[in-house]
């Protein structure tokens, strides 16, 4: 048995800083294990305490008659250490931290917490600053969330992961007032040891859990991550996070567009859809998500049934599912005649959708055979049962028909509860009924049952892709634009045709040679955003070259003081699609980020990431079709109203090497970015237009 | 006193099809009335009962003592036509028509409906198929909504228009339990008479609603509802609107990316603009935003304090505010110092934001001294306060502390209930502070208060801009491009150099003249779409252009199996920025369109709408500057990196000219729309490089 599974099914307890007063935070531990029958042993240690709650007390640590499974404390900062020392040397399994003053107060405290690492060795840790742990399977409450004085508990199969313990309080409050079950509950907290990933494996192999539901503020080790959210995957679990930070800026002062473009919250988007992670886009979510997923139905299609008992309220949810992109189809000759042959009065419309079963609401058996009649249908995917006012005096009436009907299929069946009738919405999840107040809710659960079956294999599948031999560019620092665009043409992404220009003269050939006509660009190092400072001229003809490049180096020398020497003369490209392709270094991992190019890049933000896989193998032409096909401007390259189709092998090839290239400079690298990437029509190719390459100084 | 005054707070009441059983949906009424407290005169009207809940029953409408102010009708299709006749013809001031089977069934129903309109006479009618009103300030039901079982009604001051009476129901049952107050509540439905702008205009006058809530399926009399919406908004009483059909194509069978581009749904964005109307994104925001209005505290600036005693959950608010763009300031100097006067332990964080009072939040006295220091303080603008769990057990406490402070300071003051405690949710909306159970509500109640502020002076500032006198063009139905860019030009709008030419001789001398390089495309008035047709081709010289010209019309053929026999050759222009103008007929009013241009503007969907004005007047230079600003790609027309400046007051010209032109054709315009407006840099003016007009073959 592992630390970590003893940490989540303990069979001794120790609660190191126990009080007698279960009002105090630190008396809480106790009276929680035993309300909510604990069975194993408990050993509260207090050298001010003979007895806690009728257990026998111990004076410290080494007084305990056993090296416990787990151990809390509620120490202050202190005293923690030294019990954790002492902890560690008895050999308890894992220790729970709930004290707080580390690494959320500042540098006194991440130092603080790294020597209380220190002083756990081999014991494992929760916390510290954690809320502690809820196992619901078993009834053992490791915690001291004043959310636990409650008597109802409602065991589950939704496995919740929270970074923390407010959070997992109130998503525990709010679910049990609606009888959704968890099977456990973890706040992670400032992890100094134990983190998100450790409790994704656990989860994935605890045959309680069957769906998991994350609660994330950063994610400290993306690599281990990664790996346990496949395996929960795999074992068809899925997961759904709420992320916050949101708002916090990612940008770094970045050279490229794609430092601005690829921001934190869209980099935690290209790890979750690496595994195929449902994204709570409400906070809501969090909870209404699991609860619709753990019913482990199967949403095969997009056909929506709704059938309501009050108009208004069927055709708010419809909205918010067409606004999804959910189709709501009448029903078919069968299913209509089928449908027509219960009607009794003319009111109740039961041939359109939302299917109005006005009067049929009040009619037990009629709703029972409208309820059979749509699960039946070959015309839909799923049902939504809008639960009218009748709910509130009623709360079985509805629920009662629908869980009759369960059994007899397997497609999604939802319920809409329109007026407050919280014992109903009791009464449905009781049954396995996930039962929503939001309408946006029900549509995002529908989502995300869409999104779990469209990713099924995604965590199983390899990625494909050799391993790229590592390269050593000779260059450091940042690269001038024909010295970028070499080390493009080395891994084979063509550039514009250019000739290097130092003179009037040498300009005016340059437009000969390559017009008729052509671009004039100031060619240095320093300068990486060079059309603002006036370093770019287009649509040039070997005329005007001469004059233009004068004006320009005064221009360049106005803004920067210094007087450029080199210009770059380069072929006008028209026709072409413009594309941005760049490599984003983070903490979560190494990305491509691949676009809508040129000057409108990031004003328009049509761009995505892919994660660079970990093994240093280059993105596959799958990825990058996918890549591509998830842009908006995606048509703009597959022949939109008539325009010639894009030469999209190319680019997709070009998108390749520029990853191979990422992958074999490794930590050489720290930005690369091509912007525009021109994509002529099919057949003739791309080339790399301007481009930006920043190397470090020194590589370890 | 008005039908409408006399509909809402009648004296007497007719209840015409009542049931003796108040089980029945025709027994509620009276029952309703009855145990809601109506003060005036009750008449059962049945002739198969002498009594009804102790009151005598009338036989039929020509038995009443009196013309009464109200009927409630409860009757079938077939019966009540026959009843609204008698009820007007004895005087009855207005009628309520519960009974549905009208307009929302089909054909049929719409005659139905137009014949009870008939009958009705100059008596007013709510309904058909209306679940009622309910008068809350004065306790008057008139209403059969199943809701109304509920003993507690709570009144207060928003006043809701539903036109769907389940949603009424619904909004009641919800708003009941969370203990927020309506004023009066009234569900419109099928409309046949009294409409949603009616009711906004009674409540913009009735003293008891200082806010108003609107669920709107369509709004089918745009003109009197922006008038009427108008003068609540001067009366200071914000609307906030909830409007389904988003997901509805609006898509007609539109020949211009106008069509494509100005969908029901933004038509709806521009009415709600047009005079500051607070679009509800969540059905949930339709209570939870008036619910914070409601409280009249301004927001004057975007600096929000967090106070809170949990800390997970005031990261959470914190991070929602963060993704509206509200800022999360520390506390400055002397704000810092008195919060760490207070200070009494080191775990309480009380110079940061979220301002973190774990311990204080058990000292009620402490509690009070953070949050007065926060409301007095010039650092923030609004405060947020976290509830946490100890309100389960205490609902009291924070609200207590709120409620003290907020006669101290006019700052908006909103709660966050971080677990489920309804008991504090009713105590803290009893106290008119809003206590919200979604983050993301918090920030769309603030994001609420701000646009309120920021849209004030809207409803009474008046549309300037003279009126356009009528133009008739001799042209009709679809023109040419050629003949499109010529009416363009007599409202003063430039086109590019263009010649028409019809054979290759032509085209070669208008290159030479035009050149060095040219467009040529297709000219006919039956192709609105060239480029799919392969009716365009860039980039020619004279040297190429003719044998192009020979391609171009075997391709051309090839799509359409005509020959085309008139060509345009144009001016390339480039270095230009462009732009789509284009204006929208729509049964919400006519629009332009603004935005970005060029082929990719459909992918893109950078576009603005602005509705014309009703008086036949252009559009202001102010309005189009405030559409500019709205686009993404605004920067592009600003001097972007470096870019020159586009000719932006040649560009509001332009539009304000395109506007004067679509003023002037009225009725005569069914499309029209230039893509791309070329605009030029600073000081080159702008030219119309492609356009469509369509013309009414035959004006009225």
């Amino acid at each position: 048995m592992s630390a970590l599974e003893k940490l989540l099914r303990p069979q001794s307890v120790a609660v190191v800083g126990a009080s007698a007063d279960p009002a105090k935070t630190s008396g809480r531990p106790i009276a929680y294990l035993l309300k909510h029958g604990f069975q194993g042993r408990i050993y509260p240690v207090n050298p001010k305490a003979a007895q806690i709650a009728g257990l026998r007390c111990y004076p410290d640590v080494n007084a305990l008659p056993e090296a416990p499974d787990v151990a809390i404390v509620l120490l202050g900062t202190e005293r923690t250490e030294r019990a954790i020392r002492e902890l560690a040397s008895i050999g308890t399994g894992a220790a729970i931290v709930l004290g707080s003053g580390y690494s959320e107060t500042g540098q006194a405290g991440i130092e603080r917490q790294r020597q209380l690492r220190q002083a756990a060795g081999s014991m494992r840790i929760l916390g510290p600053n954690t809320i502690g742990l809820v196992n619901l399977t078993d009834r053992i409450i490791l915690s001291a969330s004043g959310v636990l004085e409650m008597d109802a508990l409602h065991g589950g199969a939704i496995g919740l992961v929270s970074q923390s313990g407010g959070i997992l309080g109130a998503l525990l409050s709010r679910a049990s007032a609606r009888h959704i079950g968890f099977s456990k509950l973890i706040s992670t907290s400032n992890e100094v040891d134990l983190d998100l990933a450790d409790f994704v494996d656990e989860l994935a192999d605890d045959p309680a859990t069957r769906v998991i539901a994350l609660y994330i503020e950063t994610i400290r080790n993306p690599k281990a991550f990664l790996a346990a959210a496949r395996k929960a995957m795999q074992a068809g679990k899925p997961i759904v996070a709420f992320k916050i930070g949101r708002s916090a800026s990612g940008a770094r002062a970045a050279a490229s567009h794609t430092g601005a473009l690829a921001g934190t919250d869209a980099m935690y988007d290209a790890l979750f859809d690496e595994v195929g992670i449902v994204r709570a886009r409400q906070f809501a979510d969090l909870l209404d998500i699991p609860a619709a997923l753990v019913s482990e139905r199967e949403l095969k299609g997009r056909r929506v049934a709704i059938l309501t008992s009050t108009g208004g309220a069927g055709t708010l949810v419809a909205d918010c599912l067409g606004v999804d992109g959910f189709e709501l189809p009448a029903p078919g000759p069968d299913t209509g005649a089928a449908l027509r042959a219960l009607q009794t009065g003319d009111q109740a419309a039961l041939d359109r959708n939302p299917i109005d079963v006005t009067l049929a609401g009040l009619q037990p058996e009629l709703l029972r055979s409208a309820i059979r009649i749509v699960l039946d249908s070959e015309d839909y995917d799923a049902l939504v049962v809008i639960v009218g006012s009748s709910a509130v005096a009623q709360p079985e009436l509805m629920a009662g028909a629908l869980r009759e009907s369960l059994a007899s299929s397997d497609k999604p069946v939802l319920a809409y509860i329109s007026p407050h009738a919280p014992a109903a919405a009791q009464v449905l999840s009781g049954y396995g009924i996930p039962a929503f107040q939001a309408p946006e809710s029900v549509s995002a659960a529908l989502s995300a049952m869409w999104r779990v079956r469209s990713s099924a294999g995604l965590a199983s599948a390899p990625r494909s892709g050799s391993i790229v031999p590592p390269v050593r560019c000779e260059l450091k620092g940042a690269l001038d634009e024909a010295q970028a665009k070499a080390l493009f043409a080395r891994f084979g992404i063509p550039g514009v045709r250019e000739i290097i220009v130092h003179t009037e003269a040498q300009a005016v050939e340059a437009a000969l040679s390559l017009g008729p006509n052509v671009v004039l660009k100031v060619l240095s190092a320093d300068i990486l955003h060079k059309s603002e400072v006036g370093g770019v001229a287009v649509g040039l003809d070997a005329q005007r070259i001469g004059p233009r490049l004068r004006q320009m180096q005064d221009e360049v020398h106005g803004h920067t003081g210094q007087r450029p020497e080199a210009f770059l003369v380069q072929e006008m490209v028209s026709g072409a699609a413009e594309v941005i392709v760049g490599v984003h270094q983070d903490p979560l991992g190494n990305a491509l980020l691949i676009g809508m190019g040129g000057v409108v890049a990031e004003l328009i933000r049509d761009t995505t990431l892919v994660l660079l896989p970990q093994d240093g193998s280059a993105i596959s032409a799958a990825e990058v079709t996918a890549a591509l096909r998830r842009l908006k401007t995606w048509p703009l390259l597959d022949g939109y109203r008539g325009r010639p189709r894009a030469d999209v092998p190319a680019l997709i090839d070009a998108v390749i090497r520029f990853s191979r290239m990422a992958q074999a400079l490794g930590q050489q690298l720290v930005e690369a970015e091509i912007n525009p990437l021109f994509v002529r029509p099919s057949g003739l190719g791309v080339c790399a237009a301007d481009g930006i390459v920043i190397l470090r100084d020194a590589t370890p």
